[in-house]
């Protein structure tokens, strides 16, 4: 159920994402956060709503690189859990495990530090937009491949056009919320 | 005058930041804020200090692509302020100003979109570290350009024997404070 304050911020965040069309290439309508973030009161509600969205009794929170950092980090602090980084290649120190994903143009490859979530923590994955799935489904490998449970995915925005939860579901994730789809 | 609340919080995160020899390459020790982002009280403990040191009044944080973002954007909700992020070329929709520096190796480029701040804006400008300020000096290039007014810096921990704090008192920038200094 949605309530009256819900509404009105769901209605505040989606008036400040921009459509850009033909970026970054031709045919491509790209959502531009800008204006959500510079303004306080549409950031501070968008992670309100990402917060809300979240289960209970989450260990830490994962971001993925660069955009994704913007909304886990706050949602870690609101949550009282840790915040745990998803880069791209050579810019974590430690050891690290990785996972590729084809993307459109070639292969993207994401990394985690190899230490950083204990056997069965309890994690929060969230991003941006959830677009085809393939940043969430690497991430959702590396948390596999260190034995960490993904509770559940909170994304700003779906486009739902393009699949990315089904694809999802199709990889055993079926715990997510968006604050927006479109 | 620092309190013991304040005194706790300086030797949490301290304890929180990790040495690690040799990376990027050989001959520098990297400071890894890994298990301070993994750690709900020093992520806290990070994101009071920053805010503790920030000036009243501001209306825009700023932050810079990608470590940056993890601090900048809390510091942001924390203040009630928005937050403006610093890019990388091409990953920005619109239309964009930009600000070259040199690194010891070739060049650096961040962009900003042009109209991300408005004139006489009252900038903060937070990052995780201040090294030779080759970014911070960029960044407060782009707000000159823009107009905006550069009120203070706050960084989580300075490399002091790098020489930065000086190459931005020189740039003009001397309003800066630092949680560590290394």
């Amino acid at each position: 159920m949605m309530d009256d304050d819900q509404r009105r911020r769901k209605e505040l965040i989606s008036a400040l994402v921009a459509d850009v069309p033909d970026f970054p290439r031709e045919g491509v309508v790209f959502k531009d956060i800008t204006p959500l973030l510079g303004s306080p009161a549409g950031f501070q509600a968008a992670i309100t709503e990402l917060v809300t969205s979240a289960p209970r009794d989450i260990d830490m929170v994962v971001g993925m690189e660069a955009r994704g950092f913007i909304f886990a980090a706050p949602v870690a602090l609101a949550l009282g859990a840790g915040f745990v980084p998803v880069r791209k290649p050579g810019k974590l120190p430690g050891e690290t495990i990785s996972e590729s994903f084809e993307l459109e143009y070639g292969f993207e490859t994401l990394t985690m530090h190899r230490n950083a979530l204990r056997q069965g923590a309890r994690v929060l994955v969230v991003d941006d937009v959830l677009a085809t799935g393939g940043t969430i489904g690497a991430t959702a490998a590396l948390l596999r491949q260190m034995g960490a449970e993904l509770v559940h995915v909170s994304v700003l925005m779906e486009l739902t056009f393009l699949g990315g939860r089904e694809r999802l579901a199709e990889a055993g994730i079926d715990s997510l919320t968006s604050v927006l789809t479109v």
